[in-house]
């Protein structure tokens, strides 16, 4: 039904849909002797309709159906598992890539869910418009991906979280289509595109996402600033949070990366602005980037108060070169992980986010189990995402690789850190639950939380298909 | 368990929990033959734990539960039926009115389902803080009930609808206590802090809410615009929201609303008015409402900017008489059906919200269809909740009453009204679903969404117990 040529059964075509981007998702790729599931084939529908006919198809012959976008996730979530199917297929969705519709006055435009980040900025482009979602994935990850896996892009205190942007989903499931999101508010008992987002291709094939859309911004502005020390740097960016002054990009690094930045920012002169810092009495710096994004008039005013806050608060300007080289360098991090992967490095992110009495407990247990774990280890820590009520802490990890058995080293690692992570804060703020996380998800949401999630998917996918061995 | 003095028996008792304020709920109870379902009993428990051990009694003896907070439901979400149960109680959780914490840091705070609007704010007001959640129901209705119905406020522009404000959620169900919200926002799958929002009693009794809350605002500002016309006050509002300019109230009435606001307004001098608006070629008005609350700084920050925009949109300002006028009468709709009713009138409102595309269109089609039901009839409107992406439109109707079938004669309009909802917009915006809206639900969720609802509610609530009859 979607033409011989778009199903693959070659090694190659296999292998680029068997994993994700994770750490040990490179060290598999890289070892000739790795044992890790590949799908038995590639099947690559053309629309909404295909999606449905192939989803049907694996019901009759029972197969199961991992959803594959830009293959970008970091917690295992397009591993090519089978569950108690005796085939598997990774349904690449790569081929949904059109702009359905664009509503401009409601603001609102419908993409197909295998639309790249880049690409969905030039078709809404094309209008004039943006979306504004930019998570470190934007080049590779899709709409369908982003909304599957709750994401949040960089931008997101000025743009939202995704979960803000949907206003609604169309799925295809075991059971035929769902659609939801009629009205952007609304009181119609829970709010099942809550559901959807997130629901990691266990619920449903997301298909097509209507979302909120801005005019693109006219003006870009970037700009850096250090704080003196983790603890006034957090006070600074909770202050900003709680009185509706963020930045649309608002990062805060602790001093670890912070040094870690002075070290390897061939941008700044380094000696000249920690003597400048020093100055102005910051000794231990931790760099905050701030940017705004619109109208001149809007940028000038925002920024006006953040600006207004963050000097009460302590900070000192560093200026625009230290924001734009961020800027420049958002999606650097992961291409750099296979230069370090070279060396010998292990490097990986991980991520959480809490309530502000709960910040500082949380970074220092997850620092300590990392480190209990890992022996010598550098561990930086940043906030990228502040809410009125928290903020995200996302932290990278970067130790000698024990070649002895570098997968169990990092699991270890990453155990303790989930360890850690559980009862203060989310098992994640963004990365999702996938194949990672899934042991921890009950102590989040309870034994009963898991069980209405196995139920509503047992409602829409009674024989088991979709994405085996995820989320729950 | 309660202690015998917190289980009522009486009629009085009883028949005071077996309504809500619908005006069919209002016909009934000066009806003296009138036939609606009366809960057995009341029973009032002290605290979470009392009500997961009621509910536990429940289960064993198979008595439904109709969970019962303020009862200003305008839908049937606290009538007494029974399901296939042979008895039924109201859980009247009057006895749940404790502030049970306040994490000033985080800005949350947890208080007890049974905590009135008013008394919120005075036990928050205690720490200098407001929730800020102020709907036409505030004297009477409970954080519970704000939660179960996915309720939006007054000022929903600026303190967000009531899900925005909730971090998290204790519920007790037939199958143990269920607690939701960890972080402020987290990609640890589906959000199911939202599908215990908008339950409406169904899959748990909600006994306790982590409430986002803010500093009490120092300074509230009220204003009122005229526009020419109900376009021109559409795209006002559309302006604001898309510009992010909303003042934190904002709510646009039609022609028709404001010439009844123009008649009864007993502050407003109204010839004078006329004149002067005529004079700025505002012949036929729609009145604006727009308020700001928050710190001096803040309220003029942001005031200059609302104003700015609503003057490039031709609106006149009319001055502060008109928006203090409509803060002091805010809950007063309510209060005067009851004259209404003694001079044989029928009154009743109902709401809707649609993307901004749809709004002109689902106004006129639900006018249509109320007048074409009623014949003549006043049907007013406003817009009260705007978005970037729509806005909600709330609907009062008033008409002469068919003192031979009253109950037939709304239950007909409102059917019509409905079904010109269905498609155009969603069932309710703020108003919820109950058992009037029941059967429209599943053209807005579609088969498969009741179908997960229902799934949900078997998981939590095997045997059926909690408020049968309502939402699914």
């Amino acid at each position: 039904m979607v033409g011989a040529e778009n199903v693959l059964v070659d090694d190659a075509a296999r292998l680029a849909r068997a994993t994700g981007l994770s750490y040990l998702d490179l060290l598999r790729r890289r070892s000739a002797g790795a044992d890790f599931p590949v799908p038995d084939a590639v099947v690559l529908p053309a629309g909404p309709d295909e999606v449905q006919e192939v989803l049907d198809v694996c019901v009759t012959h029972d197969v199961g159906v991992v959803p594959f976008g830009g293959g970008t996730s970091v917690v295992g979530g397009v591993a090519a598992l089978r569950g108690d199917k005796s085939s598997v297929i990774a349904l690449d969705l790569v081929r949904l890539d059109a702009l359905v519709s664009v509503d401009a006055e409601s603001r609102i435009a419908v993409l197909q869910a295998g639309v790249r980040g880049p690409e969905a900025e030039r078709l809404l482009g094309e209008h004039g418009l943006t979306l504004g979602h930019i998570p470190q994935s934007f080049e590779r990850a899709t709409i369908g991906g982003f909304a599957a896996t709750r994401s949040a892009g960089q931008a997101s205190s000025g743009y939202g979280r995704f979960e803000d942007m949907v206003t609604g989903v169309r799925l295809a499931t075991p059971r035929g289509e769902w659609k939801l999101g009629v009205a952007p508010a609304s009181a119609a008992g829970p709010d099942l595109r809550q559901l959807a987002i997130g629901s990691e291709g266990t619920l449903g094939v997301i298909t097509e996402v209507s979302l909120r859309v801005r005019p693109a911004p006219p003006v870009r502005r970037y700009e850096g600033y250090a704080l003196p020390g983790w603890e006034a740097g957090r006070e600074a960016v909770r202050d900003l949070a709680q009185h509706h002054a963020l930045a649309d990009v608002t990062r805060l690094s602790d001093v670890d990366e912070t040094e870690v930045s002075l070290a390897l920012n061939a941008g700044l002169k380094t000696t000249a602005l920690r003597r400048y810092l020093a100055a102005r009495g910051v000794s231990h710096p931790c760099f905050l980037i701030v940017g705004w994004e619109g109208t001149a008039h809007d940028v000038a005013l925002r920024r006006r108060e953040t600006t207004r806050r963050l000097k009460a608060s302590g900070a000192v300007r560093v200026g625009k070169a230290l924001g734009e080289s961020w800027r420049h360098g958002r999606f650097a991090g992961p291409r750099q992980r296979d230069a370090l992967l070279d060396q010998g490095v292990c490097v990986e992110t991980l991520e959480t986010a809490a309530y502000w009495s709960n910040v500082d407990e949380l970074r220092d247990d997850v620092r300590a189990a990392l480190t209990a774990s890992l022996g010598r280890a550098i561990v930086m820590c940043h906030i990228s995402h502040a809410y009125e009520t928290g903020a995200s802490l996302y932290f990278t990890v970067l130790t000698a690789r024990d070649e002895t058995d570098p997968v169990g080293q990092w699991q270890r690692a990453k155990a303790a850190a989930c360890e850690a992570i559980t009862g203060l804060g989310t098992i994640s703020h963004h990365h999702a639950v996938g194949v990672d996380h899934a042991p921890y998800l009950e102590a989040e949401i309870g034994s009963l939380g898991v069980e209405v999630l196995r139920a509503a998917k047992s409602t829409v996918d009674p024989s088991g298909i979709l994405n085996p061995g995820k989320l729950v």
